[in-house]
């Protein structure tokens, strides 16, 4: 696809500051932007770049334009980020059309409901009874336990694995690999070995949840492990048997969240944090990357270290761990003096 | 499906008190369970949400009820907990009906070996000279290499992934998108980079393993990767090259053991642990989560910490670590008083 | 396949102790050797074994045979790992015969380019434009979408799923349910939630690079995700978008690298490690597992802790906030002392 800057600047109202039949067919950051890309300014230390860029086009934020001439055709606009962003979505709407129909080799079960415009990749696999609602793409290679319900307008990457009796939502996006409803890890201990414990429950996944590549969400033992509504999940993240997810957390990948924790809203969880089981989080919190949390958290609250307590606190410990050899040379020093006032 | 009270009784040789008829369809925790949903009351903590849940019938410890009349209708057992489990062993079986059969289109060598009433679902693939044994499900999408061994009553979840010459034994559950049998991770240095170590082995897993999704054991370079018999790993683990593990372990979560190490029988390694390589561990060993171990471990040991030590010890240090700016402080007080005590 | 000793050592060029018509039909590392195996032994601690040894025939370096009659026949070489390593790789070229040809059912869209001796295993899916260079193999059910590019001889197993526009090059491998291309994890948080960041970049995997299982490398936000020629990453990884890896670096399981970071060449980053987004590492640094780096990196660091710093320093540190409480029992003491002086 090929684009002029004339066209790109009707798309988001800018005004052009040179060629307007400059032509770019890519995008790229601004730092390594060539002939034929577009590129976007909106930061002060990238400023410099506009007129060294050999982008053909850059979209710049009105503040950074100064009067001279540049090589680059620009666009001038109020807030170069957001006029990016409208920009890239409908580049992405262009780019990515949406699929439906059903491709074939797949397996779909008589008893299975598909709505409109559904897409089922090649390969695919959707039981007995499972519903698919309207305008939802079901990549190849995915898995659909039965009695499986999605909603409307959710895309299912390939190789995709959701479970028996699990609930998807509307606008869910699910990434590749990922498996949805696994077994819980519960067992029993016996003087023989582990006793299974079934695990009846399901996972439900609310309304415009995104879940990355490779996670592993368990099903409830009985009743739900859930995802609330607006949460996203970034790769290769564990969520154990029963956990309650609220609504728009961010979870950062590799993260862990185990057995029955309830977790409320707008939580920031750093990547390779992990949350024990049983736990009560509150609202707002954010856990800074590699923590663990062994106990209730309240609203709020910044936490780091394992186990964690709260970042500040945690950092100026850390400042004088690093410093403990001083520290107890400080220590040998006072007992040396000590030593030798009391033999004085 | 749908029970009433005098039928769930009789499979678990309770005792009825209330109305004989109340039927449930479904079962969930006592804390939200619903009109029409079957719960349990084991401890004492939950006693009180027996006269006010909307649960249609629970399942109650004998210790738990007084002389009163209750709205759900209730089953008195000795071990509520235990009855329910044996209930929902039950239901999981007349749930979960065990499948059979070829499902097309699906791949299966000529030369390789299916036992009886073995399920092979839709988009399978089994290579030459690989035996499943009788009664194993292989679901939809698993690939399977050649010369494996599958042992009977197994179940492999969909898109789990067997490389070639791995063995696995009877009543082991694999999870989906796990995978068994990539190359240990084995590279020499050379001036141009790294070459390749070919990686020969294979990896054994024993009777009544259960493993999660998305794990990754890698065979053996030459030898095999074993996990020993009855133990139970979760999800996202990472199992080396020649990794050996004995029997009845449990093992969290996002865990890793690195190459070579051998672990012995009946331990309880926590969440994104990880185990150095080459280590020796002993036998119920207890390891908190997010630990590193970088030696070997005796019987018995409690482990915490990055590099692990007694978690006990780990504890108390940590207490004094999070105290840490006022502990320097009283050496800053001890050094005033020392000086001022020096120039008098 | 059967092996004489004689064929054994005709291509190590070794000299034959013993019978040159032993045979073998395994390897096997030496200390649990059995009859019918080969084995080696090219280090001091294991030269006890060569007499003990079951194995039928045995590579030993030259410094380890004494005058004695051994029951194992002996191949002498003057480097018995080398040897070992170049018997290896042959036997890995007899025992996996290259695959070629297109498996039915599969997915090749009639715009996709499919080089010559290529393999495509069943159930796989190779979306429109795509290009697979000659020699290259891709195992069944593997997922590869709209336009991209995998160079020759590489070998993708079954079940990696390439996301559209990703470029993989020469002699590269890519372990099962490995994702390339997911989606970056950008969000713009608004007062309803967190909205979607388009990522319409994508990932350039350059030559002789191998991934192992079960890693999640996003696709660019916009411009690549890229991993350097010869780097080897192991389990389980994250790679977020817009991170740039070097040449030659090596990855230890279940590490993760948070979005934009750039990092030099010949770096070895241990398992678990987190680094942060937006940094710079340089060249030849070593990170001690489970360390989580928050800054850039100069060439030849060697780091250990969360967050981490010079591994040495850290160990020293470590090493007191062992002994903290005795630590702080001598500052009890020296307050006491202290009270006492100015008692006095």
């Amino acid at each position: 696809m090929e684009f002029t800057a004339a066209q790109i600047a009707s798309f988001i109202n800018g005004k052009i500051l040179g060629d307007e039949n400059a032509s770019i067919t890519g995008v790229s950051p601004i730092e390594n932007a060539q002939n034929g890309q577009l590129s976007f300014v909106s930061q002060e230390k990238f400023a410099e770049f506009i007129s060294l860029s050999e982008a053909s086009v850059i979209i710049v934020s009105g503040k950074f334009v100064k009067e001279e001439n540049y090589k680059p055709t620009l666009i001038v606009v109020e807030d170069a980020y957001l006029a990016f962003q409208v920009l890239m979505n409908l580049y992405q709407q262009m780019r990515e059309e949406k699929k439906s129909g059903i491709e074939q080799p797949s397996t779909i079960a008589d008893s299975a409901t598909i709505g409109e415009n559904v897409y089922v990749g090649a390969h695919s696999y959707i039981s007995d009874k499972s519903k698919i609602g309207n305008g939802t793409q079901i990549f190849p290679q995915v898995y659909i336990g039965k009695n499986v319900k999605i909603g409307e307008n959710s895309i299912i990457y390939s190789g995709a694995r959701i479970y028996d009796y699990c609930v998807i939502g509307d606008n869910c996006i699910i990434h590749s690999n990922t498996v949805v409803g696994s077994d819980g890890f519960g067992f029993q201990p016996t003087k023989d070995g582990y006793q299974k414990i079934p695990q009846l429950g399901n996972v439900v996944i609310e309304n415009n949840v995104e879940i990355g590549s490779n996670c592993s969400i368990d099903r409830g033992t009985i009743g739900s492990t859930v995802i609330g509504e607006g949460t996203k999940i970034d790769n290769l993240i564990q969520i154990a048997h029963n956990v309650k997810i609220g609504k728009n957390n961010v979870i950062a990948a590799q993260a862990g969240i185990a057995g029955s924790t309830v977790i409320g809203d707008w939580n920031m969880i750093g990547g390779q944090t992990g949350v024990a089981g049983h736990l009560k989080i509150g609202n707002q919190i954010r856990v800074q990357a590699q923590s663990g949390i062994n106990r209730d958290v309240q609203d709020g609250e910044t936490l780091f270290g394992t186990p964690a307590f709260n970042a500040g606190d945690y950092r100026r410990s850390y400042v004088l761990f690093r410093k403990f050899p001083e520290i107890v040379e400080r220590i040998n020093n006072l007992e040396k003096n000590s030593k030798e006032n009391t033999n004085e």
